[in-house]
């Protein structure tokens, strides 16, 4: 990983304080349990401070209450995850920079593709598509007609970018990752069903994040949005005319039903669901596996979704579930009883 | 979006009543709030009806109850989305027909593709497979060995067709589905697992939509199918022997299990769960994130998902929820000690 | 189907007990109800009991309880569906062994291909990736920078392993798989957030199978590892650094989220959510749509799920359920009552 820094450098830099001796060199990074001599670790997630004492790390990043208990040099942060996130980045071999259309490759005459952009084996760039300075179509990856990839953003491979997405600076998009499909919109005809046209596109912001096999619908008049800095984990379903404020994350496996607006800065765990046409207001966390169905208008913490059991345990009580509204009442009567 | 139609035009071939001057001239589609002076805009959620007073729309399809309140003209149908659908679908380009095989295409000598197909660039039709008049494989697309699309169908990029798959005429699939991968059977044999060969493919009817990254699987012995008119949105899961009847739509991420059989013109919510081996009658609604777990045999609508609440108030709840069966008990235990 | 088996010879290999006619031949399978005359059909599933008596399979493998009604020869297994499986894999004909490099692939010069391996149309094979003896890289699949790929092993089309990603001996990965996406790491900077670098990579061991659509993301440190026999289907999501013990099975949609162990011969069913950074033993089963949000410790059945109900009925419940605490507080102050 480089001939690395001293431990002073990277104090200095990251702006973490240094407890212990800083001219130790160190050129990767590792884990609490197993890294090498020359590789810092961190300590943020307090599940794993059991591993501290022991550690085989050159240097720990930590917090100010961990600095104690650390028998090695430290840096201390008072958010250690995000000075590793920055110490981990600088450690890290630089990606070369490629530029070139691979032989293989497929660009349209009327796409604009930047000279020091890449496109990679078998990337299909079509008719008036625009790849910006500095990005990568990886591999496989398709460009429809008129699809914008912006300044120094990356495609990994087999992603597929609809006619007119639009895609800002800097972001990184994962291998399956689908935006602009048409939206879900169809209307009932008797027993059939009618396409509605999904005239809308998909504009995606600066610096966001779309996770594998995610998909971005394109909106049915106007577009679907993601704003800046928007971070989306794997598999994510984020239907039409759907809006994500900027800086908020969203993990694994979660649908956006239609035209839903999500605040800014919201951190939303896997597997929920929000229906359609709601307003999440800014700040918002929501649990996993929570079902969202009316609008969130105030701050905070929400959740849905009940702690598994014994099966046999779950049983009896699930019974009980379908036979609430009926309990109720018969407490209900039982205090009238009692009252008379 | 070319030159349009006048109002009186567009009531004429829609069935819809014109309320208001015949011979505005209307050449796109736009939502209540942000339409153009020569856009007609819809409404039919009621959620929308605070837009309707100072549409900046050329006029608006509604339904009779709204047409009172519509201060530019309107053309009144019973069912506005549908007329609305139609409409735009008029006054949208009509997309330019493609045929012939890109140079980068990889079509196999023994596969049929029509003279008036299109295969784009990078796609790949293997032996026997058959493409039909008018179809479309978009580019990236793999047709393994036997796959069959019909007339007039297209697969917009990066999909999947996988030996023997059948597609009907007028289907629309895209980027990122994948049909018929071998079903997950698997038995166990000691304490490892022995795959069960998937014998069967997937058949698809005709007017059949399946949206991104939507996975169908092909059956074990007899074939997975999927009737005429069925709609499936995105990232859908369906399992081996699964049959879902005409004109049903799901929405994205729910998954229905083995051997399943939906009814026709059920509508199914998003996140579901449909466990194997049931049931389903016709004309079923089920509401988002239900677990589905018994055969359904009355047309009804059914639900299974708690709505949330604040993490506080969530969990006091839930942790009753594990208490539910004994306090029943109690209520009964207390109902007795009244009696006696 | 080839020329088939005898009856008889079918007994010997599979260690089945045959009832009825030893020289009968069979050359394919079907179902109980479907089966043409030379097939042979299984009974594994009470569910499909009633199909036995009109049968129109020349013989059937069922369980010893149910070789009495058998109307045809039979061959009597402890465990018909792994005799079926074993017995369907030898009539079914052998796929053709394939090798060579397709015309339309672009394999890197730094890769190393095996002379008897199969790279397809469009397959992508990038610098220092290896496929193995007998391995097969279908149509569309991309292996980027050093990617490996196991002696037998097979990735039908359009799958993609990323950077350094291992595959072992003997897997079967359908399409759209992502293998080795970046983790979904990052850390709060303000209101944005930075990138965490994903610096593991997947080892994945021998005779998996990974569904179509599924995803498995790389390590931030360490590697997240899929063991020996661990059977995924379709659209699973499984975070960095999770662990999943050998001869585990898991149903579709299922999603793990990071640094959670999942032990040994577990069966976890679809729409499962598991949280981060717990421990599952081995032999632990998990029912659908179940959410784990605690270690689980102790080899069992887990459930945490509802069973729907009729709409109108489920409304009812639920609105109780928010007064769950409320109404426990309730009967704890009758009791109270009663008993001063």
């Amino acid at each position: 990983m480089g001939h690395g820094y001293t431990l002073a450098e990277l104090a200095q830099r990251s702006g973490c304080e240094l407890h212990g001796e800083g001219d130790i060199r160190v050129t990767g990074v590792g884990t609490l349990r197993h890294a090498g001599k020359e590789d810092i670790a961190f300590l943020a997630n307090p599940h794993y401070r059991r591993y501290l004492p022991d550690t085989t790390a050159a240097a720990v990043i930590l917090a100010p209450q961990d600095a104690a208990g650390c028998p090695v040099p430290a840096l201390v942060a008072a958010n250690p995850y995000l000075a590793y996130a920055h110490i981990a980045s600088w450690l890290m071999p630089a990606r070369p920079h490629r530029s070139g259309v691979d032989s293989t490759a497929r660009v349209d005459a009327s796409a604009r593709v930047h000279a020091q952009a890449w496109i990679g084996s078998g990337a299909v760039i079509a008719a008036g598509a625009v790849v910006g300075r500095g990005a990568e179509v990886g591999p496989g990856c398709v460009m429809l007609e008129g699809a914008q990839l912006g300044e120094d953003s990356r495609l990994v491979a087999n992603v597929t970018l609809c006619e007119r997405v639009s895609v800002g600076a800097r972001a990184l998009l994962y291998p399956g990752a689908v935006i602009g499909a048409d939206g879900f919109g169809i209307a009932r005809d008797g027993e059939a069903w009618v396409k509605v046209p999904q005239l809308g596109a998909v504009r995606i912001g600066d610096d966001v994040e779309i996770g594998a096999n995610t998909t971005v619908d394109r909106g049915a008049l106007e577009d679907t949005v993601i704003e800046d800095g928007v971070k989306l984990d794997n598999q994510i379903q984020v239907a039409h005319n759907v809006c994500i404020g900027a800086h908020t994350a969203i993990a694994g496996c979660t649908a956006i039903a239609g035209s839903t607006r999500i605040g800014k800065r919201c951190m939303i765990a896997g597997g929920v669901g929000i229906a359609g046409h709601l307003e999440i207001c800014d700040d918002v966390v929501v649990t996993a596996m929570t079902l969202i169905t009316h609008s969130i208008l105030v701050p905070g913490v929400y959740s849905g979704s009940l702690p598994m059991d014994t099966a046999a345990q779950w049983r009896k009580n699930s019974v009980r579930f379908r036979q609430l509204d009926e309990l109720a009442r018969r407490i209900t009567s039982i205090e009238k009883k009692l009252k008379d």
